[in-house]
């Protein structure tokens, strides 16, 4: 494919791509076909010759969307959102075609300077504070991860590594405690990526029991630490989530930064999907104690319009992370390192794109005002979407409505519940997930799609009061 | 930005990278700004309305393209090919707007089929055993992971998990060894990911002694073994490199593979770069023995014309990953789970693209002959430029030039070749990075660029001619 045949396939993909989202609203939102429907349509192996632009473009539409989920059809409210707008596509396109690797200054300045800078525009729009940010010339700084999984594990390898660091330092002459001594804790509503870290990174994970708002409190993590000392282990980590994935909750972020200041833990916050809401001054009560953790992550590709991947990371000292990853060989050294950051060290891969081009972009064609607009229209759908909840009284509400997610389930047995979710999601109409706390099964409800208005609302609030209807008369 | 704002948008993103691809000969390879050149260029912060598209436009040639190293200029000869085609940029395009995360097959079907497929056409193309693919039907298959850090570091994990469950199956009365007494072997050619991995994952990593070839020999690793055994140690992972970074050299697979079988550990290719040129037959002794590999991993992202990042990883076991991950929370549990891959549990992060589409248009647009093709003339470019040196009597090829990289010095004292490099990469005509083993400093000159012709070589060559006259006048 030469520049001019480029040209005409660019064109006629920009083509597809505004169809495709401009008419989402009449596909299904979830395929209906069966696990392994793709292999006896495509060939068994790759062509030799190239094959036709043109071909390939048929395929697209008639053998891959039929069996996509559509994320951004207006009445997906599965999961948490993810991002999706057209600034982000065109600095994917950009970075694409640069087609840097950014492991250090020297291998793109640009690519590591805009992150630098981008991550502090992005830092302030949500207010932190200035101790995570590079313009304060502290030790601090932010970096783009992939997921706010990678970020959990980043923050639990560098404070295994600071804890190790320290005992050594204190106890000079003593044998290093295993690792496998060391305890990091986290909410039950934490996300699973808290207990994958711990795996991975081979230290015990407790998950601790939140109070009547499913939120962790201090008393609760002082308890815990003080019987794990009395046992002989090494507390050194905890995660505080801010609305966490089953029910939006939050966990005390004042009161677990106090506990893990005073007794020397690395407080790592999560906000993978609610961070964003922090661009709107209202919601910023959420992470009152911000100040007291060590790194705050979230990911500006779920709910802040940037596609994925683009996991924003903001760390109080980066020479934490440094150090727990920190190997030199030969053929990536240069003049003039350590004036800006090499970022290989701040990851778990070694490889980087230039994805600040897409925040850039962003935050750039939307301004501040626009993203607050985003967010202010979403929390308002949800709340739309509550009060017709709450206006029938075959359903619940379970927890409180948190920014854009909705949990409810029909009254009474959970069956009821569980088929309403089958017949929804074999209907294809809307799609949605299910939670569970405290052996209550609900359906969340998060708005998702930045084209979801009140008529689709509306429109996944009918079907599900029809399939209810049907769930009820079969009950009957 | 609206569905029109964007088709006009990206028609003007698509001119520009047409432009900046056609012309790149144009630019200097690298920049000559210094550290932290962009920050008093952009604003402090955010806009609070949106710019104009058109701003951003010229901003990014204005103030990001002179702080870029141009990984696709033909005389960039620096570390190994990042990918960057067309075709690429296209399916990235699509995966930007169709914006699913495939983390269960229900998130997106297509998404996780078209990968398992386009992993069975790519292993086809290497020649890879039957065993490592999907369409055997065995518990084999492949998986895009981001890089060939995280391919290393999952097996590593897959790894450890497994010897832990044999020790537990073997010895069901004795306590579980601990994690720190792991013991895993690369050889000291071996890429910094595989150090690294062994730091995260709490092991012990021994680099061994490679051969006068560079090459890790069996019988060098069954000694290690014996030592490690005999000091109560448990060796569990070896990670054979092929094509490695320094110098290009391999591993003896098929010693260390018959050593791992016949004491139970797991082996690990890592032929980040050089897996592209299996999808040539003559390349293929490189790999002898692969069928004894647990796992096989290369980067099409690296020299086979797709963009950053496409990692690709095939185990023959997958259960073996997932069972070192596999944590399943109710938002993620749906009707028929398991019958196609839930490829959550078969990497770090929990999120992932809809990297195949770009994986299959470049497969599709260029046939297997048109990659064939690629790797071919790469190599013999590479071959060009050894013939320049070998006639250079100052200079000397310092190791077998392997597939697209030639590594040299001039001849006598190392203070020459580093005032070399210093004077090529502050010209900036062409870039390179040093090499070094056994007190050898070197430079490595790798063929990236899918521009790069003879004419180029010719000219990166000319001006390493002209900075080592004025080196050597300047010793004088």
């Amino acid at each position: 494919m030469d520049s001019q045949q480029f040209r005409s396939a660019a064109h006629q993909m920009t083509d597809y791509i505004i169809d495709y989202l401009d008419n989402i609203r009449n596909r299904r939102v979830t395929p209906e076909l069966p696990p392994g429907y793709l292999r006896p349509l495509l060939p068994s192996q790759a062509p030799e010759k190239p094959d036709k632009w043109g071909d390939i473009l048929k395929d697209v539409e008639n053998l891959i969307m039929p069996g996509v989920t559509h994320w951004h059809h207006p009445n997906f409210h599965a999961y948490y959102p993810s991002g999706n707008t057209y600034p982000s596509i065109l600095g994917d396109m950009l970075c694409d075609a640069i087609g840097c690797i950014g492991f250090t200054w020297m291998a793109s300045p640009a690519c590591t300077e805009l992150e630098v800078i981008m991550m502090d525009w992005l830092g302030q729009l949500l207010g932190l504070p200035e101790s995570f940010l590079a313009r304060s010339n502290g030790p601090g700084g932010g970096v783009i991860q992939g997921t706010a999984s990678e970020s959990v594990l980043v923050s639990l390898l560098a404070a295994r590594t600071r804890s190790l660091r320290h005992h050594k330092e204190n106890f000079p002459c003593k044998d290093p405690f295993p690792v496998k001594s060391l305890v990091a804790y986290c909410s039950d509503q934490a996300h699973i990526s808290v207990e994958r870290a711990g795996m991975m990174g081979a230290v015990t994970v407790r998950k601790l029991t939140t109070d009547e708002n499913l939120s962790l409190r201090g008393a609760t993590l002082c308890q815990a630490i003080e019987e794990d000392i009395a046992n002989g282990l090494v507390p050194f980590f905890v995660v505080g989530t801010i609305g966490a994935t089953p029910a939006c909750s939050t966990d005390n972020i004042r009161e677990l930064g106090e506990v893990c200041n005073e007794n020397g833990l690395w407080l790592h916050i999560d906000a993978a999907y609610a961070g964003a809401a922090f661009v709107c001054e209202e919601y910023r009560d959420l992470m009152d104690g911000v100040e007291l953790a060590d790194s705050f992550n979230f990911n500006p590709h779920k709910w802040l319009l940037v596609s994925f991947d683009c996991s924003a990371m903001w760390v109080k000292d980066a020479a934490d992370v440094i150090n727990a990853f920190n190997l030199d060989p030969i053929y990536l050294k240069y003049e003039r390192e350590g004036q800006q950051p090499d970022y290989r060290h701040w990851q778990i891969p070694l490889g980087r794109r230039f994805r600040s081009l897409k925040l850039w972009f962003v935050m750039r064609l939307y301004g501040s005002e626009g993203l607050q607009a985003h967010i202010r229209k979403q929390v308002s759908l949800a709340h739309e979407f509550e009060s017709y909840v709450k206006e029938d009284l075959r359903f619940e509400i379970v927890a409180p409505v948190t920014l854009g997610l909705v949990c409810f389930r029909i009254k009474g047995d959970e069956e009821l519940t569980k088929s309403l979710l089958k017949k929804l999601n074999d209907e294809g109409v809307v799609h949605l997930v299910p939670g569970a706390f405290r052996n209550i099964y609900y359906l969340r409800l998060a708005v998702c799609s930045r084209f979801t208005e009140s008529e689709d609302i509306k429109k996944s609030w009918n079907e599900i009061k029809k399939q209810t209807d049907s769930v009820l008369s079969e009950k009957k």
